[in-house]
């Protein structure tokens, strides 16, 4: 099948695409390499020293025999995305290319408008040149469980049968998101929606939960094909940075009472069920909703999970309960249903003792990378702007001039 | 109360600036004058000779001597916003400033980016604008019924109670929208709910139905007031189209089977709950949705009232069913809750005979401005480009090469 990955140099991306070559899939990445550029506006690096694309691309083709093609560019650009739909002619699209840290789109307004702009225009031009140039290909996209918020009744996989006053729909299920960049993704999902049912295109909407992990059996191949592994506070998911805090020696950064309860998968599951996704198109017109993620966890179980996988290794791990940075519920019901992969040949990596030796493995290798001032929260859902100084913390951030101001704006406006 | 009025000199702005003026209300306009752009993009003029904004005032000051503030600028620029919000340090915003008509929404990928870009990014900065410098303030923002969609259940008012496996929740109502104008007001939404929960902001979403008439008490003071009448396919509401198409003697344009039902109110009501929602503002941190309609028709129904009226008037009215440009059910259960605002006090103005009559006298007296091409669709939903020609039909243009093009790339994909 002939896939082009949108946002293929990134970290599920990446993996993705080797694993759909190695498959023997004709994969093209389309990327601009963005993601590299907020490495530099942030100051963070991933622990993994990863290579420039064109040598990942040239290993990769020297290893396998499999050339990946190329399209460089931004996706937001109209003119470029069309072309390379056109030239390239791909049977699924798998659009990976956003903007996907919940706390840099809560940097401040720039940062808000930025990612929502970034988000929905490249996803509305790809809507636009699958109708234009290649109505049957079938696009997979990457949203996120997110999506849904923590409602407290159980999580279905995109729609909900409701009954109401004697009658009876299946409706979309509603979503209530919990950051700047999770409404992105709620606001794709409601345009895709809209394009399945006036222009017929298909599309699989892929709610993934949080993705932890980096190596992948394409991906270990060869030190030049090493993944991102990100642990800062901005685009660092929860158990890879708990990992490197581990390794490193600080507290794991556990936000408010950690009953924060979310779906996670092995990257190794995430680029499985992409493919199992594209060789199960939905149908012309159809735009059908995934869970895809493997098993639940709160966010202090991890914690807890991590400091008994540091005490195997030696590494005395303690456990930080931060003020939380984010506007959410720290305790709350939790049930989010995940089968429809599972029925498609979803065969999950549970996250188990030995995994989670290897991710900590991974942290101890590449410690000297390690900069441990980039961990604490520095972004503060309730301020409109964030100075990300260094050494700062959300806490700290918290109790500055934003805060304060609305208290003292309210006792004026009444 | 100190209110500002965004979008103040569009079609009801205007006339909510005005209302809000002469009930004692110290009100600013914030406009950009893209709305009379619009009319020269699309080659179209509003039935009735509209002034300028600076005469408008004018005569409003020297009628009333309320002086009504402007600020000139667009609202995705945060610079201006902001400016005006700390200059002005309104009590209440209501906020019209948005691409407002779905077919304009519809017409090619520009006019879509457009259209989500400017009304997702101008709410972002105002809410950004509120939160750094008016927290108390109360946000009015004009939503559509048409973030809904026609559910095959009734519809509640922004939230709705759903019990599932045993366990109850009230969710956000899920959101089926109808365009990619409709979809920008879906996504404001999520976006607003979100700011009022991280910020603790006050807003209330008015999900407003489709808007008929165009004379209101102060409107009616003197000519130089006179309010904006669009009767053309792209900006003209369904019962002011026909109304104009009885008038000129074509018959009226009646997509599809015409069981399109929709909520529908009287200009007049439009201002008066705009005051009712600002006198009965949302608490801290609350998201309040009403439903801002005052009865149902079909737009099958409207035709008939509006041939009957004609007779009247001794005009032989024909009802045309064209083929429906649009992507919608033509025949569907609908029935949509709009009881908030009546609790707080709403009187609504029925569509009665007497004013139909009154609709179609406006009409009769400006004739002679009526441009009998602009009513036929040239927007069809399934397009991915219109092209926008003079005495061109949705109809033609649907058969055109954007359609025929899918046929062929489905088959080549196969």
């Amino acid at each position: 099948m002939r896939v082009a990955v949108l946002g293929g140099d990134g970290y599920c991306g990446w993996a993705t695409a080797l694993y759909l070559s190695k498959k023997g899939h004709s994969v093209a990445i389309v990327d601009n390499f963005i993601r590299r550029q907020w490495d530099h506006e942030l100051g963070v690096e991933t622990l993994t020293p990863i290579r420039t694309l064109a040598e990942r691309l040239r290993v990769w083709r020297d290893l396998t025999g499999n050339q990946i093609e190329l399209f460089v560019g931004d996706v937001t650009d109209y003119d470029f995305l069309s072309s390379c739909i056109q030239t390239f002619g791909p049977e699924g699209v798998v659009h990976f290319a956003e903007q996907r840290a919940a706390p840099y789109s809560m940097i401040d307004r720039k940062h808000a408008v930025f990612t929502q702009v970034n988000n929905v225009v490249g996803t509305l031009n790809l809507l636009y040149a699958l109708r234009e140039f290649q109505p049957d290909c079938h696009l997979v996209k990457l949203g996120t469980m997110g999506e849904y918020g923590t409602p407290n009744i159980d999580i279905e996989e995109g729609y909900i049968t409701i009954e109401h006053n004697g009658r009876k729909d299946v409706l979309p299920y509603p979503k209530q998101a919990g950051s700047f960049y999770h409404l992105s993704k709620v606001h794709d999902s409601h345009n895709i929606m809209f394009c399945c049912k006036i222009w017929g295109l298909r599309a699989t909407d892929l709610n993934q939960g949080v993705v932890y992990g980096t190596i992948t059996d394409e991906v270990a191949l060869d030190e030049a094909l090493i993944n991102r592994f990100d642990y800062d506070e901005v685009f660092g998911t929860v158990l890879n940075r708990y990992c490197v805090e581990a390794a490193v020696g600080v507290p794991l950064t556990v936000y408010g009472k950690g009953g924060q309860t979310r779906g996670f998968l092995d990257l190794r599951d995430t680029v499985r069920c992409i493919e199992i996704a594209l060789l199960n198109p939905a149908g012309r017109g159809e735009f059908r909703v995934f869970n895809q993620f493997t098993e639940q966890f709160s966010v202090l179980q991890l914690a807890e999970m991590v400091q008994a996988a540091g005490a195997k290794l030696g590494l005395e791990v303690r456990v930080e309960h931060l003020p939380d940075p984010r506007v959410e519920a720290e305790e709350h019901y939790y049930n989010a249903k995940h089968s429809k992969l599972i029925e498609l040949g979803l065969k999950a990596h549970l996250l188990s003792d030995s995994l989670l030796d290897s991710l900590m493995n991974i942290a101890l290798r590449y410690r000297d990378r390690i900069d441990a001032t980039k961990m604490m929260p520095q972004v503060n859902w309730r301020n409109a702007r964030n100075a990300r100084r260094p050494g700062a913390s959300a806490d700290v951030a918290a109790s500055g001039p934003q805060l304060a101001a609305v208290g003292a704006n309210a006792n004026r406006a009444k």
